[in-house]
């Protein structure tokens, strides 16, 4: 299988830290030029028709993209350690915290970024940085909610690490491209749980 | 079971056309009153801290929310007919189609109608109408993509109709407020999808 992915981009390295955590390995991994603009080559769009990274070319040759439902495909063929829930209940309840994580945590930190970043201004256009400022104010409303979740378990779905921590750490990670940082913010909690996963083996690309 | 949704609003609309597509009866429908902003209320946010609906209130009394959460639980305890994959392989290519939809055409959607429409402004706060305008030139330019998808094939994913209809479907009719209509844009395979599946008993609501 082959990976193309982008190596400072979240949503890649969601996956990565997925394909690690589950120890698969022989997977390819093809760097997308971003800011070459290669990701919208006729060539990529064949794989990826939005021009989206990561795309997953899978051994009978079809591309898989969208980075939970690779991560859905992963779990099916390589089910231990499980990442997703052992049921449709636990499933169920696992995607509901992914989801909150991806929509209201992940998605106003890329918001902010891309709307406020020069760096990002080739990808996002146009960009709009007050609307983009105001996604940096959700942002930090929703880390109160997080914090509090983080206050009495220490992971995001209770016991143990899944896929939520993985997408709540790569959106966290992402947020150092402006300098943010969960203690400093007041967060102490979520600079804990912050730190237990960065010190895991599939955190060190 | 316990429904939490609101009459009018797309995402609750997602799970009510799952649950009378899988024909499951006695789920009891609460509105919540959005224009009252219910939804933040200290007693609605025990079910639902970030306050969306819809939320799925289980016979346990645990609350489930995230509509396509809702929906992988409700695949679980009825299994037929299949609506997001019979295995995981098939699962991931479905949830592939599906996040497209939720992403780069329901997305855009309520972006453009939330920071853009009067009637949304006491819900998203501030509105960005530049913002919103520019969400609409990125639905229109991904309606392309949908278009020719539905230009050799029935349904989103293919043959079968799926939670990936279901999706684009409660987006497409969203855009209604906005007197959006497929034909009148000159998407006619995306209109000609769009009736079959409003001819369906579970579209009636």
């Amino acid at each position: 299988m082959k990976l193309y992915m982008s190596p400072r981009a979240p949503n890649p390295r969601r996956v990565q830290i997925f394909i690690a955590e589950k120890g698969i390995t022989g997977i390819e991994e093809i760097a997308v030029n971003l800011n070459a603009l290669e990701h919208k080559s006729p060539t990529f769009r064949a794989k990826s028709p939005l021009a989206r990274i990561p795309v997953l070319e899978l051994d009978d040759g079809r591309n898989l993209g969208e980075t939970r439902a690779i991560c859905t495909y992963l779990e099916g063929i390589a089910p231990s350690p499980n990442l997703m829930g052992a049921d449709a209940t636990e499933r169920a309840f696992i995607e509901m915290a992914d989801r909150r994580i991806e929509f209201y945590i992940l998605g106003p930190i890329a918001n902010w970024i891309r709307h406020t970043h020069p760096g990002l201004a080739p990808l996002e256009t146009p960009q709009f940085p007050a609307f983009g400022a105001s996604q940096f104010e959700k942002f930090q409303e929703n880390l109160h909610w997080l914090d509090t979740v983080l206050s009495s378990q220490d992971y995001v779905t209770g016991t143990r690490f899944t896929i939520a921590d993985i997408t709540a750490f790569c959106g966290i990670e992402f947020a150092r491209l402006m300098k943010f940082r969960p203690a400093e913010a007041g967060f102490l909690n979520i600079q804990a749980w912050r730190d237990r996963v960065a010190a895991r083996p599939s955190a060190q690309l």
